[in-house]
């Protein structure tokens, strides 16, 4: 019985990992069409949000028999249960990938606005984000876990700067409008996506170390 | 030992609609601090939502407890990880309830810029659903579920019609600018909104039904 369940719990995690890698090949193409302003890559990603969709319905279900046949205990049921709200973080990444490369795809067939140098470091630091949080999962590391927590401040105030530059831009010249709010959405889902990989960061740290990090007095300040 | 566990099921349903409960009551202040234009009501959100946070922390643990303790089966198996599921959702959902009386409380301290009739649609839309998809849960009921699918497709037309119409503003008077970005974004907290209570509406049709019924071929359109 053990034997089955840990090559079950092997095979969990392995899909697991695919699924991360699926997740941070969208997002990236997403940050890429961004940076590059490239439309193209847009039906790319759409494509792999249906893989990403059918593979969370598939390690859901795996999940579901782990627990209905092992029945496991401690650590193996607190693994079960994180790989349950990382699959579910990183199929909503897929979700606001296609909004993000959505939203370039757009901007890429319109002017330029140009954009702040500080984009560009969202851009690095989401990127950065969600890959730390994936190895962070992969090697139980809780320092890579507590890193990405860090960086999700940064990527907060850069959101917070961009509403205020893209405002500004707004009133100055009202033909921009439109790009405008395209390039405030690109942010904010780039937000979220920093938000998720907060969460897994998180939910690797509960997993590693027991203890819940989530909801800190600052926490409801986030995501607004 | 299957007495003990029917109580502790028991139990935990009862904290997950208390919790609904609370949720329930944010996102109706939200809704109603944009349609009252009423900025007192946002701290009231705050605090809510301080509470919303702890008892997602302490049903999480009961879900734990209980799969480790009683190695549920089956339909209390499935029970349980749908808990966990909506007990997540909800939390989100309190977290977007602020957002929205944040905005609500900025539009209500400056000169009213007029909103379009189909956005209280939107508004009583949200209300409903988030209601219904709880109703569903407490009573298992796959037909009030099904309901709430169906609204979601009109909440998500209303969101799009919002983005034409304040980007119209926008251009006709650059004033008005901060406050049309403030209701856009306001708008798309209330449909993400009634995404979750989606969610949860799906969860309760698995839960029953045994089927999933997410990922759809149109599921990638939403969320847009």
């Amino acid at each position: 019985m053990t034997m089955h369940l840990q090559r079950d719990l092997e095979d969990l995690k392995k899909k697991l990992l695919d699924m991360g890698s699926l997740v941070e090949k969208a997002t990236n193409l997403a940050i890429s069409a961004l940076q590059e302003r490239r439309a193209d890559l847009c039906s790319e990603v759409h494509e792999l949000d249906v893989t990403i969709d059918r593979r969370e319905v598939v390690i859901e279900e795996d999940c579901l028999k782990i627990l209905a046949l092992h029945q496991p205990v401690a650590t193996d049921l607190r693994f079960v249960v994180c790989v349950m709200k990382v699959n579910n973080d990183l199929e909503r990444m897929g979700d606001l990938a296609i909004n993000i490369a959505e939203r370039a795809a757009y901007l890429a067939t319109h002017d330029d606005i140009g954009v702040p140098l500080d984009f560009h470091r969202m851009l690095e630091l989401v990127r950065t984000m969600v890959k730390q949080s994936l190895n962070s999962l992969i090697n139980l590391d809780v320092t890579t876990a507590r890193e990405v927590l860090a960086m999700d401040d940064e990527v907060d105030d850069i959101n917070k700067q961009m509403f205020v530059i893209l405002e500004a831009l707004m009133f100055e010249n009202p033909a921009v409008i439109t790009r405008a709010i395209h390039m405030l959405s690109a942010s904010r889902h780039l937000e979220r996506i920093a938000d998720l990989a907060t969460n897994i960061a998180e939910d690797v740290a509960f997993l590693v170390e027991g203890a819940v990090i989530r909801h800190q007095p600052e926490d409801y300040t986030k995501d607004s």
